[in-house]
């Protein structure tokens, strides 16, 4: 795709790319930016790091991919930031896991000479921070691109092909239907599984010790960063409203359902879910 | 703890028992019955079955140790069944999920002669059968037993002592207790997978190519039997219909401030059920 990828907030997906980018030849440097003075040392020291900046402008000088990775709510200020810094036929991408205000800024922000189009990499984890990263992270995992009718078309193909030779599944689709997919299979899942841990403070603390692998898998994803979770619930929050209000009505149909001891309604209910998840492989 | 260990009903619980107990050296001897004419040919052919019975009533006689592991909904029955045929002085328990009434009927039944402390082994798995058992399952996962005011405390430290050989940590609450226990931990977490995968049956299909191990991991247990667990939910409806009031009250908290843009409250509920995850370890 080129010589330099710019990495601007190597955190636990920022620094995976980097390492996997390096470890797979895709590019010839890997250029940082940080925020934080101390994560910047700490690059230094890391192999992958070609070279470490004091700013995001220094960084993304002459790149010919930008990757944000910064925590989903600073993307779009740095979209406006950097508007004009951006060399000119460069991609520049993110991997912010809420898509529609990102992808509004940049549209916004971003001239003519810069190709932008929005990608959300699955492949997080409850793991924060560079120390996690690891040169397979993406390996056989999803990733949506959201171009939108003004998306250079060149420029999705190559990041298609970027994220491709990664060892990701790339899909499509628009910056609103990705919020819609994401609220409903990542963000909806990501609230339950928070929701029954903040039930569960409620109950004898004892009863923890008889967890077993069922519910600790069951609520793996709720150990996230609170404070990261926050943004991309803000981010997302129409979205999330309407899938929690369909799950709330499907629970309260089958909690009914249990009151009323309507045994076929409920092994109904239990068939259907397990038809669904065998079919997720 | 003796001689010989009968398995009524080796499926995948009944399965691993036996092969745990031979490996272990804890019984001479494994007898079992199933009513399958063919799980008892599949039987027959496995080296860590002893003895093959065509009946329960033969497969108990003289057993030191009796392990009931068919679905919870027949043990009550086969207690009653079977109360005059267990040999004077063994130990009777099951490994049922739920224990209220399971418990019930053993006191109702069962003569002085028998010690019946009902057993709750925490290390199923979404896959049934017994061509799924192995001789670790129980190594390090959570089992409690629930004796009552009327259980000989003998019985019940014997019994302890045999769960903990096959590597369980083995905790003791009334059966009431338990079944609230398993209710929060256990049965509520299935349905919240469950509805989970129902509830995303009825999106786009596509979307579900997107679905990444955070999803995989939350529904996990929604591919477990239907049937199955249609009967623990009817054994454990009561507590399990108070479980989902309070799940379904904390739930409608956490969407309210959603709506209400409380984003200091929502990172307050994350925060809080990420403190529980974490102590989970």
């Amino acid at each position: 795709m080129g010589k330099k990828l710019t990495v601007l907030g190597p955190g636990l997906l920022g620094a995976s790319l980097g390492m996997s980018v390096l470890e797979r030849g895709l590019f010839e440097s890997v250029h940082v930016w940080s925020r934080r003075p101390e994560t910047r040392d700490k690059c230094r020291t890391l192999p992958w790091c070609t070279a470490v900046h004091d700013s995001p402008e220094k960084a993304i000088a002459d790149a010919d991919l930008v990757v944000i990775c910064t925590p989903v709510k600073i993307i779009p200020d740095l979209l406006e930031k950097l508007s004009e810094d951006f060399a000119e036929g460069s991609i520049v991408t993110d991997v912010g896991s809420t898509k529609g205000s990102i992808c509004k800024a940049a549209q916004k922000n971003l001239s003519d000479k810069v190709s932008f189009v929005g990608s959300h990499p699955m492949a997080g984890s409850e793991k924060t921070g560079l120390e996690y990263a690891s040169a397979d992270l993406f390996e056989g995992q999803a990733c949506i691109l959201t171009p939108t009718d003004e998306t250079d078309p060149t420029a999705t193909a190559k990041l298609e092909d970027f994220w491709s030779q990664l060892g990701m599944k790339v899909g499509k689709s628009s910056p609103a239907e990705h919020d819609r997919i994401v609220a409903a299979i990542s963000h909806l899942p990501h609230i339950l599984a928070s929701i029954l841990c903040e039930q569960l403070t409620k109950s004898n603390p004892e009863w923890k010790s008889f967890a077993g692998k069922g519910l600790r898998d069951t609520t793996r994803v709720a150990a996230g960063d609170p404070n990261l979770w926050r943004q991309i619930l803000e981010e997302n929050s129409t979205a999330i409203c309407e899938a929690l209000k369909n799950f709330r009505g499907t629970l309260e149909s089958f909690s009914n359902a249990l009151e009323q001891s309507d045994f076929e309604k409920i092994e109904d209910s239990l068939a259907k879910g397990k038809t669904f998840r065998d079919s997720l492989g």
